[in-house]
């Protein structure tokens, strides 16, 4: 199955934030090997692509399902309300195609053991 | 040496983001063993306690070293200026105490992979 990763972020006024997504994806692309036909971004607000946007193109590009990552640290309303909401926008227009939403980063499990690693790679 | 962690949010208007942080800074403290003193949080805005205070509550502990943890995943105007700010206001009074700011948490090597697990976490 033909399958995108889309990996969504907030966006930001300060474009070097959304550069660090971009190449935050770039990353990830790199680490998912052939896992996916394709690994991009979109964001939530103040940068393109939208995540409507973002979910076409994985479309046109040929995509069965799109898996919406939310790059995101809080299970606030972004991730519980406004994601959701985009993301069934596009679902609404395309039934044949599987999108899903993964859980968010801040929820992973991992997290605690990622904070201890921040904190002693820089160690003295 | 008797070292503390400190790791800084945001702060959320929604309590239950707040709740959230403090239930991560739990973990964190179940994950560090006796690697630190203590393990607490501290927000940059909008909840409480505050990082000056944070800190203040570190040094009142004992500590001689204060580990700022960044739980952030934009290099933006907050890590780069509003929290070296906070963190230089307690630094000021107490200068025979190390308060050093760690790697904000979206610039760790292991944040894709973690992005894959997230993915994983939830697949059928």
């Amino acid at each position: 199955m033909n399958r995108a990763l889309l990996i969504v972020a907030h966006g930001s006024r300060r474009e070097a934030s959304n550069e660090e997504i971009r190449r935050l994806t770039e990353r990830v692309r790199a680490e998912a090997g052939d896992s996916y036909h394709s690994v991009s971004c979109a964001y939530l607000e103040l940068a393109d692509p939208s995540i409507p946007e973002g979910i076409e193109r994985c479309i046109s590009a040929g995509a069965q399902e799109v898996v919406v990552l939310p790059y995101f640290l809080s299970a606030g309303r972004h991730v519980s309300l406004d994601i959701p909401q985009e993301v069934e926008k596009t679902q609404h227009k395309h039934p044949g195609v599987k999108i899903r939403i993964a859980p968010y980063l801040g929820g992973a499990e991992g997290i605690p053991g990622m904070l201890l690693d921040c904190v002693m790679e820089d160690r003295d």
